[in-house]
């Protein structure tokens, strides 16, 4: 395995020429005394340092040594206790969390980043802070003053981590079907009962307490997905005095075997008459879920970008290294026996294809936490409004294209070195089984289409879309320079997403099934036409910059084979978009 | 995970219907007594039972259990010895072996099916016998009578195994650098030196000996590729009685740790001046070894094939099973709190694109059979060429296709259980990661597309390419019934092959990059193109059949499907190979 490199300069480059962030932080009332250029470049230097040298190297063999279950305990791999001290000492839980409670109070474009390196390093490591972040936001969104001033100071500080009780073994996408119970008591709190699988750092050794929130259902909730709550099920009853009180009955009964995120405590949690209190108002817990997990599914899809960055590393550095064949005469090395990968055809579509499309990725998660920021932060209503309906439009593009996108990249970095990708010891196999994880949890990819297309696009009756392509259409009209012919493609693409879109549209009335028949291939089509946008906006952006030439050509080279070899599949996609819900509803089950 | 369910149907009607390979044998000196319609169906059964019954069962324990190594001794799996005792009892091992040394003689039309359930049983176990029959191969075509009448009736019986040792440490798709050596011995002998790495069954507790195919250079070898020859070192000597001699200086110093295959001892193996034998002429022996390999290339690809179907079963097992969510208003069913996966469209179209690809790449794998047994045993040799023309076309077709279209089938597979697809309980999470290595190992695809693009279609200035294409081509000049859509988008894509692959050939002379640079996406062009004939050959000779209408109507409505939705693929592939290899070559070193 290959030393991990922060992709710095990638990232300066997206924030400071491409997005222009800064501009945004000196208007925004929310952030304009906590974040300027110079201190995002000194947080994203120290994160690349910390992710370098102390999470990367030990990541092999957390995943091979794994986490450890004994009678409801949870030990984590050698190092994680002092990697997660040193990650809560530097205050790097609380990245993006409220000032007011002893968080950094950065923008998300920035967490993003961080985000990135995190998952490189270290996809399980990442997860016990990642889950403590998405419980502060769902805490500190809907939870009373009492509970926030409870549990958020020290979730932000890495005293205490989160973990969020979702599935149930019979409920998993379908959450309106979950058993757990939660009964109120005369003290006003609940007595929480129920089973929860699938528990990412549900139990472990890094932290003094646990803050599990629950989904659950009040004696009287109605039926279905509105009579859901959420309540706040801590390891440990926190006294008054804020110090630790007795051992709460929430357990984990065993540990997961996995794929992947070895490393990663992934419990079934019993609640057995838990202490618990409500967040947020009776029945609307799912809504208060959703809101957290929006805003976290950005984090899930930097995920697949993260692998797919750690495995470009390794990839790259062996195909410089590794001499196998000859390329064409040109190009051979006559001092060795044989030239390096690099000069072969092959070889380079395989890293153009993960460069493309990390690259890609990176200024998509960028642009989406840019929108986050606006739609938190910006100054005028309007901006916020308009930020948030593309944070609507955009969470689940990112949550499923960065992750599957980020899986395919994994899949070629492993394909790069041949048997030695398929043996342990290089770790590229490793960033493929990690990754996969990534199309599957938070909502599964294909849950992500359906909120696209269905919930958002088909929702708004197109609205939501508008402001997407507007702004596409809008740096299209702009000069095209020597990209003529890739501004032409595009603005013509974006038609075809227009037409087809209403083609959509059009059935929904008459069938039923449209939506989720092409939901997956429609998503497919956004992502790759949004990358092609970006790859021209990160092209010009360069051409117009003074990086050093090697990063401008790069960026250059790589906008001309995004368009050559990897924007064609969308003529895949188009037809099977349009063929619609006719093939896969004429089987009948015996058919199958 | 659900019980194994061999496609037993599906597998007749491939030979029985649409190939009628019962007329073959009929005409084939080398096959009539051995084999006709009622012995395969009977084969066909025995080992449905068998890879149902005893070996399937057990592959999950044995993924989980993986091999032991100590001090060069491998143990397998618990279950292992007894599956393998019953395997060699049955004559299993022998199934293509030719009668004289104790085969079965059978065609590799039929073995090919028995292949597809060995692998989809447990891929881990297939490779032990699979290794085996490839050796005995490179025996009976290369060896002397003395080398064969010693080695290869116990190893047809099962009695010892056999094993490849190719890659070295520094060496592994460039064979040509390898540094093994042979030194001539007084008696007749070599004396062989060298360190192979990822030797399959290179050591194991399942046979008495192990016969090693080694590939080392003489001393007065010419370099490259052509100075390597081939040598038998059995584990432990023969003596002349056929009694297990001396343990010969062939050692395995160690075993891989990978992401799959876990119960395969993929092992280091030193060679420390072992006794071996020459197999074939001096400095041939890549000639020698790559007869086997293409022959066995097929059985590759077909492990593709077996994990995929083996990850339908459970994959539509679950969807018919699990509930979760509301379908179509006129699908509910309104006595449970939830529908099964299967309403749902997104998990239909999963579902599908398994089915298209596993039952698409099943009538390839028994077509490219056909056409092996056709080259090895057709009465005229005008059929015999005209058949090796076929194989040598779609052998690497074949083996890349086949796993690529089997890796993203077990992908959806594992998908459409969601967080159960992800923990090793349910199996669908070691399909993927069992099926991954056969993308890599036996040639990489990528270094199968260039056989296919550079060796075979450029090599023959396209010669090659025609008898698919006019096979195909007369398919289509039949009565289309109900398909002539289908036929007419099948006859354009046709020609745009044809033009395609010109202007590739247009390119070779001025460009040495070319071919190296789409080899890929042409071998997925020829790919996709292939199964839709499949697939209207399927439709059509379904049609005319007395089967269950679900079978026949299965088999339309598939054929439906993969036109709308997996065919159009192929309008992504074009664009994409005709951007041919600048885009690829305008990056320097440092642009990366």
């Amino acid at each position: 395995m290959a030393d991990y490199k922060v992709a710095l300069q990638d990232m300066n480059f997206l924030l400071e020429d491409v997005f222009a962030v800064a501009k945004d932080w000196e208007t925004m009332p929310g952030l304009q005394d906590l974040v300027d250029p110079e201190t995002a470049k000194a947080i994203l230097e120290e994160a690349a340092k910390l992710t370098e040298t102390l999470i990367a190297p030990n990541s092999r063999a957390a995943d091979e040594e794994g986490i450890h279950f004994a009678d409801g305990v949870v030990t984590t791999p050698k190092g994680y206790k002092e990697q997660f001290a040193e990650l809560a000492a530097g205050g790097w839980v609380g990245v993006t969390a409220t000032p007011e409670f002893g968080g950094m109070g950065l923008p998300k474009v920035l967490s993003a980043q961080y985000e990135e390196m995190m998952c490189a390093a270290d996809v399980s490591f990442s997860l016990y802070s990642g889950l403590t972040v998405g419980a502060t936001i769902a805490i500190d969104s809907h939870a009373s003053d009492e509970l926030k001033a409870r549990y958020l100071p020290n979730m932000v500080a890495g005293k205490w981590t989160g973990s969020m009780c979702l599935t149930e073994p019979h409920a998993g996408t379908d959450l309106g079907i979950i058993r757990s119970k939660a009964v109120p008591q005369d003290d006003g709190s609940f007595s929480v009962t129920g089973t929860k699988i699938f528990i990412t750092g549900g139990e472990h050794d890094l932290a003094e307490n646990i803050i599990h929130l629950v989904l659950a259902k009040l004696p009287d909730a109605p039926a279905g997905s509105r009579g859901i709550s959420l309540f706040i099920v801590p390891k440990y009853l926190v006294n008054e005095d804020g110090s630790l009180g007795e051992r709460n009955e929430a357990v984990a009964g065993s540990v997961e075997h996995k794929m992947g995120i070895h490393a990663s405590a992934t419990c079934v949690m019993n609640f057995d008459g838990a202490k618990g209190w409500l967040v947020g108002e009776p029945n609307r817990g799912l809504t208060a879920m959703f809101t957290m997990m929006n805003y976290e599914r950005l984090g899930v899809g930097i995920q697949g970008l993260g692998s797919a960055a750690r495995s470009y590393c390794t990839a790259l550095d062996y195909a410089l290294d590794r001499r196998q064949g000859r390329g064409a005469k040109a190009t051979q090395d006559t001092s060795a026996e044989a030239d390096p990968l690099l000069v072969h055809g092959d070889i380079r579509r395989m890293l153009l294809t993960m460069k493309s499309l990390i690259e890609g990725g990176r200024a998509f998660s960028t642009y989406v936490g840019k929108q986050l920021d606006l739609a938190k932060y910006a100054e005028s209503e309007e901006d916020r409004v308009q930020a948030q309906a593309l944070v609507d439009l955009l969470t689940p593009v990112a949550k499923a294209f960065l992750t599957d996108t980020g899986f395919e990249a994994t899949i070629h970095g492993q394909q790069i070195l041949g048997g030695h990708g398929y043996v342990r010891e290089w770790g590229q196999e490793q960033l493929v089984r990690d990754c996969r994880i990534a199309q599957i949890y938070e909502g599964t990819n294909g849950i992500q289409a359906l909120d696209l297309l269905g919930r958002k696009v088909a929702g708004s009756r197109g609205e939501l879309l508008k402001p997407l392509l507007a702004e596409i259409t809008s740096f299209l009209a702009g000069d095209a320079g020597q990209w003529e012919r890739q501004y032409g493609e595009l603005a013509i693409l974006l038609q075809e997403v227009e037409r087809i879109t209403g083609e959509i549209l059009g059935q929904v009335g008459s069938d039923e099934n449209i939506i989720n028949s092409v939901a997956v291939d429609y998503l497919n089509l956004i992502g790759y036409v949004t990358f092609a946008w970006l790859w021209l906006k990160m092209a010009r952006t360069a051409e117009a910059s003074n990086y050093p030439a090697s990063f401008i050509q790069g960026k250059q080279k790589t906008a001309e084979f995004y368009f050559a070899r990897i924007l064609p599949r969308v003529y895949g996609l188009m037809p099977a978009i349009e063929a619609g819900s006719k093939e896969l509803f004429a089987f009948s089950e015996d058919q199958f």
